[in-house]
């Protein structure tokens, strides 16, 4: 037979059962011993494997994470645990996600080589990956949230997003290419469910898992009562769950960012799936946007500068992103969409194809940001940019802003031509006082 | 392993030599003896096997179709063919396209019971369906050429893309079955390419497998000009391969329409694939439109009145869209989107959500129209609405007007409020001349 057969409602219990009864939570202790002949593993970290250091880092929310060191180098060893750890383990997660992680980032590593981790080893059983050990990088989350800049950090995301977009679309792709790898992705159901539950639907009612700052209230009521947001929220559910445009990194914020002062690397994809071009990088805008707000609860005398800097990483990313988009158009254009028979051939350019398209990218983009911005705030995973603000009378009126500014990016997404105005708007909530 | 590992570039070889070599095209003198083991066959036709009429219907550009007769009864015994006639056998196509569309039959039986023939068996390796034989229906196509009424047509077919529109995404659907079932379709691969090509890019370039009426030149340059109108025929395109929101019919034209003077059906869904929900109506719309301009080269004093009624059909047919889709939405909104607990559990009415999704299908539904309008005329496949007018000077003018619509549809999507719009700027065109 020439489809394919696989259903995952048969096929998940039976791989769930086979792959739990080999799976083992990893342990420090007999680490060494369990990856002693991972095929190259030996040399690059070098020495015995009983001897080697193994430390567990990772906030472990969904996996484990252990630094293997010897006197070769260090590589790092991320396993998925069976359930999410945030809830405790009454909420399962399949164990397939990290076959999901480990395709993602083979698709990422090609598409922009030099921006994910390399990758030395995959087990699909144990749901493990064993990759390089960046050094000296640390979570971009938790350096903005200590006032820190990074050299080249719009430029290098901005192009990511692009080189991911465009390479994963049928902008590039072979159609038949493309198509099996749509239905691959389309095995992974549980963990898509998540992003549909808690970032599209949870913040809009009194969802069991939502908390929010108290203060909140008022502001909260005016969102949820607001029918023709909810509504245009559910739209872009609908385009994030039934649109196949290209293989989308899927949760692209600022904890899925490494840096130093000045080298970016985009981890943790495990949350990959086809979807809308807009989605990433409109994602990783809102991020930007909540320590843009958070941070009077962080600063001192160079919060102004501080913001500013941020918002020029916002403008900067999405000038990456449409140069790189642009150059790739006229470069890289050998997909079926938008050929050159259309277009050059014809002897007029694509430029005004091209504009159409990336204005429908960037309107996506603001919802996406829009709809981040209120489960980050509302839902179940708030971030550390607002949570790590002790005091809650300090922190509700940030937030609020912030949630206002995640409303008029939903309700007027198609009104804001740029990212100098999207910029302006964040100062006017900056701002403003909105409880 | 639980993922899907199928990739077509491995198997299709495979399993295409697999079927191929068992698979044998039907004949008549041998159909009876081939056929005589299907499970109650038999007793459906009656009589002794060899005793059967077998009868060789259809126009077979793909397929072999055949109808069995015996004491008891009738049945059509349908069977793809490896390659297209039409061009003859150097453009091969897959037969597992006989697998797609039984089970877009059996998807379109269990969401609008009635719509389709019933299906009694089918033969993977032979690419073979014996279904029901529809008597005395025939193909609304010829019905319209002849400029007979069909009772009831547009509130049928209004409930069968309402019905297999909504039941067949999630608003309706859990989440796991439908990406199951998307996974399932999009092994199909050359079926979509046929539609991506021949409906959306080669109308607008000199394609080799072209041609157009003489005295249509002029027109066909305004089309192909036109940058902004190929732009947004590539951005259809892309939404067309790219979004998965509900199983389409794929090919739904008044050739895959079979009607009596008050009875309905639907066939032929070999197209049947994943995607906007405005696509079966808008290209079934186009196809109302071209018998509406094509009328003059067939009616005589009946021709206003025949060419009203045309329009009464498609107005009726969004009418009854609408009305089926709004019933659903009320009873039977059970999927993850646009779910109850933001809406009616709050208070408020989710009117305003339905009526804005139903504009962007309707836009959809527009500019697919425009798209099937050019490329019947100017594509490969043309339809015998203008092909039997044998007198290219009355022709070419008809199809002018047909090909204008078409632009100022695609062009103005958003500005065309409702049906009855549609219909007056089809009565405008209709009076015009365009060439």
């Amino acid at each position: 037979m020439r489809v394919n057969s696989w259903t995952p409602s048969e096929e998940d219990e039976e791989s769930d059962m086979a792959s739990q009864a080999s799976y083992e939570a990893l342990e420090p202790a007999t680490l060494g011993a369990r990856l002693r002949d991972v095929p190259g593993l030996a040399e690059r970290v070098g020495g015995a494997p009983e001897t080697w250091q193994v430390r567990e880092v990772g906030d472990g929310n969904l996996n484990l994470v252990f630094i293997i060191e010897g006197p070769a180098g260090q590589v790092v060893v991320k396993q998925a645990l069976p359930y999410v750890r945030l809830v405790g383990d009454s909420w399962p997660l399949p164990l397939y996600r990290a076959f999901y992680e480990f395709h993602a980032l083979d698709r990422q590593a090609r598409r922009d080589p030099g921006a994910v981790p390399e990758i030395f080893h995959f087990d699909e059983a144990q749901a493990l990956i064993v990759m390089e050990y960046l050094s000296p990088h640390r979570i971009l989350r938790h350096k903005l949230i200590a006032g820190e800049r990074v050299e080249g950090l719009a430029a290098r995301i901005g192009a990511f997003c692009a080189r991911t977009a465009f390479r994963g679309s049928e902008l590039s792709m072979a159609s038949a290419e493309k198509k099996a790898d749509v239905a691959l992705f389309a095995g992974n159901v549980e963990i898509p469910a998540i992003t549909e539950d808690l970032v599209f639907t949870d913040p809009y009612y009194a969802a069991e898992k939502n908390h929010h700052t108290p203060g909140l209230d008022a502001v909260v009521a005016r969102l949820r009562e607001h029918v023709a947001l909810k509504a245009r929220v559910q739209r872009m559910l609908m385009r994030f769950a039934s649109n196949t445009e290209t293989l989308l990194h899927g949760d692209l914020h600022s904890g899925s960012i490494m840096a130093t002062a000045d080298a970016v690397r985009v981890i943790d994809p495990e949350f990959a799936q086809y979807g809308p071009m807009g989605f990433d990088i409109g994602m990783l805008t809102a991020n930007y946007l909540m320590s843009y707000f958070s941070q009077p609860g962080h600063r001192g005398a160079d919060l102004d500068s501080y913001q500013e800097w941020l918002l020029e990483v916002i403008e900067g990313t999405f000038a990456a992103f449409e140069t790189e988009f642009a150059r790739l158009w006229d470069t890289e254009r050998t997909g079926m969409l938008y050929p050159r028979c259309l277009f050059e051939a014809q002897g007029h350019g694509s430029a005004p194809a091209r504009a159409a398209l990336l204005r429908e990218v960037w309107q996506d983009a603001l919802t996406v940001c829009g709809i981040e911005m209120h489960r980050r705030v509302l839902s179940l995973a708030h971030n550390a940019d607002f949570e790590s603000i002790a005091d809650p009378a300090l922190r509700a009126p940030l937030e609020a802003r912030n949630l206002m500014m995640g409303r008029e990016l939903i309700l007027g997404a198609e009104t804001i031509p740029d990212a100098v105005a999207l910029c302006a708007m964040a100062r006017r909530y900056n701002g403003a006082c909105v409880t």
